[in-house]
């Protein structure tokens, strides 16, 4: 354990991933089983996400939207591959009213107040808003429709861990509705690289992405595309998805319209989202053993600054470091506390992945510059006061950059090449990674590699389609390389 | 009903609030029995008053954060007052898990899945987040604590109207915590008097605020404080609440702090919060008997272009009404869809109550003008088109002074100051309103007055404390005077 009251990720690398979530304050456990609270810092960094994310959104013409959070157990019955892969773990409203205990000291449930078809909170909201397009959806003249949507989502899961699965999380959903199927194709993918795009330009984290198995896809799309990412510890992180509908779920919910030819005709359609399990992708990026790294794009603040004072000197140092403050303006927080000593900022801000720390003492005024400990590195500069605005912000985008070169090293360096089961299982045991590997595309092979290795086939990259070999399990030919990985 | 098929307000008021929503396309019902489905216009309307109040809830020192959607139903035992007022009508989560059924076509409940403390949905947050506020605070250094969430909120109604009453709804709501109870109702009042200037800065709208009577304040609160703004039809409308929570929710959940003498003290509370049902008032504030009138504050648009071609004309019209969009800038929106009419396009942004509409065809282009139709008073402008943007920013500025001018004016002209019993009947009689009332305090003379007029205390406004007189309906001496109406 570090000294910061936080495991090293050589000892433990789980037990890290919630040493750095808790003394960074983004998160805690609720006294609800499996739903977190998303504390002040935390959830000023998921603004932030939502805030960018809201923009490009919008920007690539899609509304934002609200529909119920619950949805009629009747619905669920309608599409019925999207009912196999999804309807079985959730929260089920019975009944809709309590009543006083009889000893009046507590409530308990009025079993008069039973409802006949059960309310399911929204394990994802497919079915309630294509119920609802099929009445807003009548002509050529309202597609495409495209619509997203900022909601929290219950899944009921057994085992949880902040951010990365929790029964309760946030998200956002789009779902579009084109008249062609080359329009919703488009989008699926548009929609791929906008997460890619966000990923890397404010996250600093590089990824792959691309089709997914037949196994590993969503229920009821044709085909599932995924944004993966990977991890410190050498496993795969799927934040992403968009997924091509096809028409199935136009025939399931009677999404029709009037063709400019009059015919009567299904559109295409398509849904993507990511949820709060890009916090826990964005804190295993580029944490270490001090807490968390925040690139500065997504920092809600990006600088410190640390005021080094004895009583009398006081006054003067705060001065300046208002000064320095006003400078810097919005990207800057000064902690002017009194009752705990610099050290102890330090401590906690490090810990907090703050991307800058400045620290101003008298010494320091004297000599007109200033400290500035940069988070990623760690590294000290000594910087003349006079043009601190330029260099703090030249220093951000320096930070910004190192992650993300760091990241992609990372990714390039745990992305192993293998042409047999025997390389494939080495690379596993050599520090797992990304596994680039000829799979002939029976589910057989692909079963039969996760349950031996555990690494499941995550998504098929541009790279290795068509790449033509032998599949690594029964040696028959394949026309891809796919990319597997132990998977979070 | 007028041409633009709304009931008019003098035919049946509660029709018409009906109508303007529907075809400015706010909401509608979903297929979840009281659950509405906010369109994408609407929605963009409540982001509105997101970012706003946002901004100034922040500014205030308010920090962001979430809490689980589920409150375990044990919590609500723990405050006694709090379950009177509120338990009783919620949904209830009773099992986590569906199965196929039987004959292998749908869904049902697995019995198997049963929790033993059932879930409530949130219909309120003061359980959850009081129970993590206990862990979070435990020095005086951890106070204030200032936290506001959004959040969606269920609570079971039976008869619902979108926006003013639905099972599922959006709000904020904050909760803070001081270490005395100075800075607790400083607090209280503080937000309260951020709702009415938000109110009246960005909506429009003039509101009264004042105190609740013990029977209208929010259950487990030792003062409530109420902002209420009047309807068209001499209803008023409570759209915001600001409460003094004591120490007793303190006390019920265990929260404490260790102060600067080292002894153990329970802090002071309060919370606050506004909901979707102010997206209602809004709407009934201003609209008229063709549609939704919306400040330009808070309007996603601000400004429609509308092209007048034929089709030779079209590319001249188009190229002149793009550099006007350009020159406006985001706050106009160019409608240049070729299958519908200018007239078809005048009714239908009418109905959505954009604030001006900006019509130009090629007889504007060659007399270098264009026409401006304000949407408060349907009055036509032909304006020059050489400062357009100025001009349009004047107007819009008149538009929102002239709409709260005339709430300013509603308020006024429905404010009625009565001495006796008989004026009062008289008063809600001859159009409701505002009622200003001697009343004694007790909750019987209330309790009867709306037995026999359905008239209810509002709130003691600050104009009406200490103001003595005798009681309408006992004749006992009265020191305050409270503000009655009939209330949505």
């Amino acid at each position: 354990m570090s000294e910061k009251g936080i495991t090293k990720r050589s000892e433990n690398y789980s037990q890290w991933y919630l040493d750095v979530i808790e003394r960074a304050e983004l998160a805690e456990n609720s006294s609800v089983k499996g739903c977190m609270v998303i504390k002040p810092y935390g959830y000023a960094i998921w603004e932030n996400i939502q805030k960018e994310l809201d923009r490009r959104i919008k920007e690539s013409g899609h509304s934002n939207a609200y529909f119920p959070l619950f949805i009629p157990k009747s619905f669920l019955s309608k599409e019925a591959e999207h009912v196999k892969g999804f309807a079985k773990e959730c929260a089920v409203v019975t009944h809709y009213r309590l009543k006083e205990s009889e000893d009046g000291k507590g409530v308990v449930v009025d079993e008069d107040a039973k409802l006949e078809d059960e309310l399911i909170v929204r394990p994802t909201s497919e079915t309630i808003m294509y119920d609802t397009f099929s009445r807003w959806i009548s002509s050529w003249r309202d597609l495409p429709l495209k619509i997203n949507q900022w909601a929290n989502i219950v899944r009921w899961e057994k085992r949880t861990r902040p951010f990365l699965r929790t029964t309760e999380f946030l998200w956002q959903e789009g779902h579009t509705v084109f008249p062609t199927d080359e329009e919703s194709k488009k989008e699926v993918m548009d929609m791929l690289k906008m997460y890619t795009d966000f990923a890397r330009e404010y996250l600093a984290m590089e990824t792959i992405s691309g089709k997914k198995s037949e196994s590993e896809k969503f229920a009821g799309a044709v085909d599932t595309y995924g944004v993966e990412a990977m991890m410190q510890d050498g496993k795969g992180l799927q934040f992403g998805t968009s997924h091509d509908l096809g028409q199935d779920v136009a025939k399931a919910f009677n999404i029709m319209y009037t063709d400019k030819d009059g015919g009567r005709k299904y559109p295409w359609q398509n849904s993507w989202g990511v949820s709060t399990r890009m916090m826990g992708a964005l804190v295993m990026s580029h944490s270490d053993d001090n807490g968390l790294v925040l690139p500065p794009n997504i920092a809600p603040m990006k600088v410190v600054v640390i005021p080094i004072f004895t009583d009398a000197e006081k006054e003067s140092v705060l001065t300046v470091c208002n000064r320095i403050k006003d400078e810097l303006g919005e990207m800057a927080y000064l902690d002017d506390r009194d009752f705990v000593s610099p050290g102890y900022k330090f401590n906690e801000w490090e810990k907090k992945g703050v991307p800058i720390r400045l620290e101003l003492g008298p010494r320091d005024i004297s000599s007109n510059s200033c400290v500035l400990v940069r988070r990623d590195t760690l590294e000290k500069i000594n910087c003349p006061m006079d043009n601190i605005k330029s260099v703090t912000l030249d220093l951000l985008n320096e930070i910004q950059d190192n992650l993300l070169a760091k990241s992609k090293e990372l990714l390039i360096s745990k992305t192993h090449n293998v042409t047999t089961y025997e390389e494939f299982k080495e690379a596993i045991k050599g520090g797992k990674g990304f596994i680039k590997a000829s799979w002939c595309g029976n589910p057989k092979c692909e079963e039969a590699i996760k349950s031996e290795t555990k690494a499941t086939t995550r998504c098929l990259t541009e790279d290795g389609v068509g790449v033509s070999g032998k599949c690594i399990y029964c040696n028959k030919e394949s026309t891809d390389k796919w990319t597997f990985a132990i998977s979070y």
